[in-house]
């Protein structure tokens, strides 16, 4: 167990910085000191006072049905194509598997493709995003994941907020995410795994992080990795919930919300797009690891 | 898909043996020649006869609370023991995670270790066994498995049987596991999945073995892997369960029926003692891949 503890190089760093992480050599568990919904709840509301609710104390929710069958059908027919288009075609934005060089993800599918840009600007997203940040939204960063049948390789557990914070200066938690299921989440074919209630602490990881890390960190995550034991007391208090969904469904989640996946064996695939809504008041500043900040495809800056 | 064929190499290799496997370069899905229950049931049988129909029908069962929290305490922490000695000191029986050098597995822990050889006498699993192959019995293969918290690896699809036969030489499907679950075992962490009605086919695989391929397998399957076809096939017919149940429940399943299991980042561990009951009339001969049989940790050979 990890005692809330400040050490003399971490109390120097949180004058200037809330969310100090990678900058002692043992792990620290904070408070956070955000807001996690930030409206007043009322009739008009794209949430019903459950949903919100349910979100502010858990840091996320579910919404079963959200789009059609139709909708669905359209991106995953995209999904395909661009799949197949960048197979063959090496580009910055797209990131394929180490082993087997299939297509893992590709990134700022909002910005370069026409389809999924109508997507990250439906409605009824935009309105629940200016909702639960209380503000003007923007989409900090989006993607797609492919997570094919067989060979879905695991997410270890962290906080997107940690990585945003350090790597791309993002200040406050005020920011969520949105994943968009375009296949059925079954217990078996690898689904998000978040451990409820634990946006309300930040886990403070250990290590520096070396320059120009950020390719090889979306194949596999090396630092901004949470200790075991912090891991172990966030799921004693909370416990593990895997988010289900048939295929339109969506997940919300907190930017703080410790999260990730197992792998998946099964013949199952499990894609889904994901976009990243955070306010116009809480736009990235200067990394606060003082590096440099990462590419503009995984890190909107304007 | 595949169609039910034979190749003119696979139609020499089948009058010398019902299974032939990695002998073609297509995977060729057969029938199975061999019953799965060996006995008529009675009233005087240790499983109920729906237990019975339903192991027969599906090719697994789950039985739940058959151990006593008491038992569970003791072979846990022998567990630990075996496992704290095994970190420090080399054992051919011994198989390490190939990154950590943490314990993967220890074998023939039903010769080697008193109280896992009582654990494999035991009256009711005996009873059992014999009621299931129709004969007397004996394990074939014993092991721990430690499948720990947060690095947990995943097992690809497969069938024991196909690699009982070709490398161990083991004849008919005359033999089932016995998995005796130490932990609880949830949706999240890394469960046994298996394919109900799988082991009513035969997949035979593509390519040949290599010889002393043995030690790499133990921990990384190249051989005997079944094609995704075949597999999407199986899923598509019999559907995918999740083998769940508290420490002390115990899951039998035939040695044909196709299992694996997805990776584990939780918190939680999944240790289990694995037992194989094979019938005395089954006993391994040369392995129908003309090789060098395993070693008896692996394999037992009287």
């Amino acid at each position: 167990m990890n005692p809330i503890l400040k050490s003399e190089q971490l109390e120097k760093q949180s004058l200037a910085d809330k969310y100090p992480s990678r900058v002692t050599d043992v792990p620290v568990i904070m408070k956070r000191e955000d807001p996690v919904l930030y409206s007043e709840w009322t009739e008009q509301s794209p949430l019903t006072r459950e949903q919100s609710d349910f979100y502010e104390q858990n840091g996320f929710l579910v919404l079963d049905q959200f789009f059609s069958a139709e909708e669905i059908t359209e991106w995953r027919s995209e999904l395909k194509k661009l799949g197949d288009i960048y197979r063959k075609e090496e580009a910055e934005h797209v990131i394929l598997e180490p082993e087997s060089r299939e297509v893992r993800s590709i990134f700022a599918i909002h910005d370069n493709n026409e389809c999924f840009k109508k997507l990250a600007e439906h409605p009824r997203l935009v309105g629940i995003a200016n909702y639960l940040l209380g503000s003007d939204t923007y989409v900090h960063q989006s993607r797609i994941n492919f997570k094919p049948g067989f060979t879905g390789k695991e997410f270890y557990w962290h906080s997107d907020f940690e990585t945003w914070h350090v790597e791309d200066g993002m200040p406050a938690m005020r920011a969520f995410s949105c994943s968009i299921a375009l296949e059925d989440n079954y217990h078996h074919n690898g689904p998000l795994m978040v451990i409820p209630g634990s946006h309300k602490k930040f886990i403070s990881c250990i290590g520096k992080t070396p320059d120009n890390h950020f390719k090889q960190s979306l194949r596999r995550q090396e630092y901004g990795v949470p200790d075991p034991d912090s891991l172990e007391m966030l799921r004693k208090e909370g416990g593990i919930h895997t988010a289900l969904g048939s295929a339109g469904s969506i997940i919300l989640f907190d930017c703080n919300t410790m999260h990730g996946s197992n792998s998946n064996i099964t013949p199952d695939p499990r894609s889904n797009v994901f976009l990243v809504y955070n306010s116009t008041e809480n736009k990235p500043q200067k990394p606060y690891s003082g590096q440099n900040p990462r590419p503009l495809y995984i890190a909107v800056r304007e």
